[in-house]
């Protein structure tokens, strides 16, 4: 008998006879012997469809706290149906918001990180024979207000719960069969990966890889919680043993069984906004200065780079997110006096491109081959961010799907 | 200074638009000094939706305790898109789910009843100048469970707060601008109640008037909670002083000045649905025998009749609303052998019509009237129930308007 975390996305649960396709697969986990949590997404739309009617009334910045206590509506509403779906082919089954589990989460609306979870009312369920059934998305503070994850959440819900219930596996079941070397819409060669080192799927999902969000990643690696994706699309009553090898397994150790092409994907994000701060006076404390506002009003970046200063004078650029350009561009104009910077400029049109793989850790000349290959496509690089296992490069938003199918090319990235 | 609570209904919370309506009109009294607590409901149609979902799972009878974790969501939706449309146009306010204030109830899911309301975090709120946004129809049980406290709960929630917290008036905005003699859209003539006593009010919920969900009127009488219902439609900026007045009031005393009308409406109800036990023994405890298993299945009953009995053996008739009717056939067919019954025989097609008012205590002729009226319009009464300020009468669904447009007529209701 094993603890077995599922998840299922909003496409998964996009109607109520997928729901019921949810329950039977996992009423087949349960009749298996195993004690099973499950985690699902808020119908597939519903988001949107909340969000939207904030955007109506508020504008795009629609004030977080309240934003969260409509969105996390979602989810409640699955876990019911799904709970339901269970009930009506004579499993026992409960469903619980995050506030009732409790998954306590800090005070950031929109964005809140998990702090602890309390599975002792959960354990028991399980214990007395019960599917239990919990909110992703969502959590609650120290006062009590409800907050989310962020998009993406669910995954974090899931890998953080199978990490403090010590599950021996958390199965993420979404749209998509698994990781891939790069996007199959916009390279059609792309290959599923049996496996993929925890480091390397992080990269890949910060990178804008949408099959995990990254903090899920982020939760699987510091727990070494043993994380699937694999698909719900699949029949539900497929033999258990079957679906229980598909998929693509995150793992940690990067053992000699194990694919061992030099990079393993081509990740991108199109959602990438860069902003240039000119003729910054370069002195102690200036990074700082420029991004201590931007981290106070809570927007996350991505991409930093400060270049070599001239005549006492430096530029500096980073990127952000699209959906938070316009609040970083207002901050960085209220600070710029301040920081003594000649002017602040933005493009909002930019997209990010990244080769990954734990193999580039033992080659050399991957860069040269990757900016030789863009070059050879005539794409201009306007910035360049590596770590030990990837390389970036933000380009022109109208280059990305050029870029990642020639990388995806010039790596082989095809070939098994 | 006054502390008021609004409660919206979903018409008057129908879309992002009206939202902002409410939103305006909420203002106002706020603007006027008053502590306001709004209660709105879900947006209209939104409860129906979700309930559809999980018949569309579950069939008929979907498992209480997830149909309320289900439909709640839908009140909270409406409380956080409130607060942005007060947040909007400048105000400050918070909104909180039932369990966060908390609202205390029993654990009957969709139909729980309150027990308890812990306003400390309300009243601070108010203290500090914001408009506080609570949901109706729900609360959460000693366990943390959510509940509901069944369809028309809001008016409920926001009596049973403005009494928690011994507000000055709460005020039921809805689509009808007061209490009528009877359903306008039954009898054209309907006129107006500017006061209805509160006991008459209770009558007039009880059977069937749409205006207010009658627990919350009980509510309004045990804690003399000053409640008027009046128009959402109206302008929302129209002047303060005049709404104020608008509407109608329900009073707790007989006091000079109110309407001596003998009767003050006729009240209906088509939700009916008769069940009739043939042939029981009769002896003591038959009654209980009989509805101790329906109040075990949390049915409510409505009309009871025991007839007299003949060769020891007697039928016993009561009536239960139409949704229920299903399940109490099989809870009698169940006990049917127990309590020695020939046979038991429902009608689900049945509806009640009553005259009501407290002009009634003081009038004989009341009876005669109305019996003579049905009589003369060719309508065969199928049971009699009465109390002090009501009569009512069970006929054949198919006779229900006419029956309430000649009790209309003959009671001279549409003169002031």
């Amino acid at each position: 008998m094993a603890l077995i975390v599922h998840k299922y996305g909003g496409t998964s649960m996009g109607s109520t006879d997928r729901i019921k396709n949810v329950a039977a697969r996992v009423a087949k986990w349960h009749d298996a012997g195993h004690q099973i949590v499950v985690v699902p997404s808020a119908m597939s739309g519903e988001t949107n469809r909340l969000i939207g009617m904030a955007r109506e009334i508020m504008g795009d910045q629609p004030d977080p706290r309240e934003l969260d206590m409509i969105c996390s509506t979602g989810e409640q509403v699955s876990v019911g149906l799904l709970a339901m779906a269970l009930l009506a082919i004579g499993k026992d089954a409960v469903s619980y918001a995050g506030w009732q589990v409790a998954i306590k989460t800090d005070s950031s609306f929109t964005k809140a990180r998990i702090q602890s979870i309390d599975d002792a009312k959960v354990r028991a369920d399980l214990d007395s024979g019960k599917i239990v059934i919990i909110t992703g998305f969502q959590g609650v503070d120290d006062d009590g207000n409800i907050s989310t994850l962020g998009r993406g959440g669910s995954d974090t819900s899931a890998v953080a719960i199978a990490a403090a219930m010590k599950a021996d596996e958390c199965l993420i079941y979404t749209d998509v069969d698994g990781v891939y070397t790069t996007d199959p819409r916009v390279v059609s060669e792309a290959r599923r990966l049996k496996t993929v080192t925890f480091e390397e799927m992080l990269e890949m999902a910060s990178l804008g890889s949408k099959v995990l969000q990254s903090r899920s990643v982020e939760f699987a690696g510091n727990y070494r919680v043993p994380t699937r994706v694999l698909s719900s699309l699949t029949d539900p009553l497929m033999p258990l043993e079957e679906e229980a090898n598909s998929g693509t397994l995150i793992s940690f150790e990067e053992d000699t069984n194990m694919e061992q092409a030099v990079i393993s994907g081509i990740a991108f994000n199109r959602d990438e906004a860069k902003i240039t701060i000119l003729g910054v006076p370069d002195k102690p404390g200036v990074a700082y200065h420029i991004l201590g506002p931007v981290s106070d009003a809570n927007i996350e970046v991505d991409m930093i780079i400060q270049n070599q200063s001239v005549a006492g004078k430096t530029d500096f650029t980073f990127t952000v997110s699209r959906g938070e350009y316009t609040k970083a561009m207002g901050v960085l104009e209220g600070v710029k006096g301040e920081i003594g910077a000649a002017s602040v400029l933005g493009d909002a049109k930019v997209s990010k491109v990244s080769v990954v793989g734990v193999g580039m850790r033992s080659h050399v000349g991957v860069a040269s081959q990757m900016f030789r290959t863009l070059s050879e496509e005539g794409i201009n690089i306007l910035m360049i961010s590596t770590s030990e296992i990837k390389i970036s490069v933000l380009i022109d938003e109208k280059y990305m799907e050029l870029a990642v199918r020639a990388l995806h090319k010039a790596f082989d990235l095809e070939k098994a």
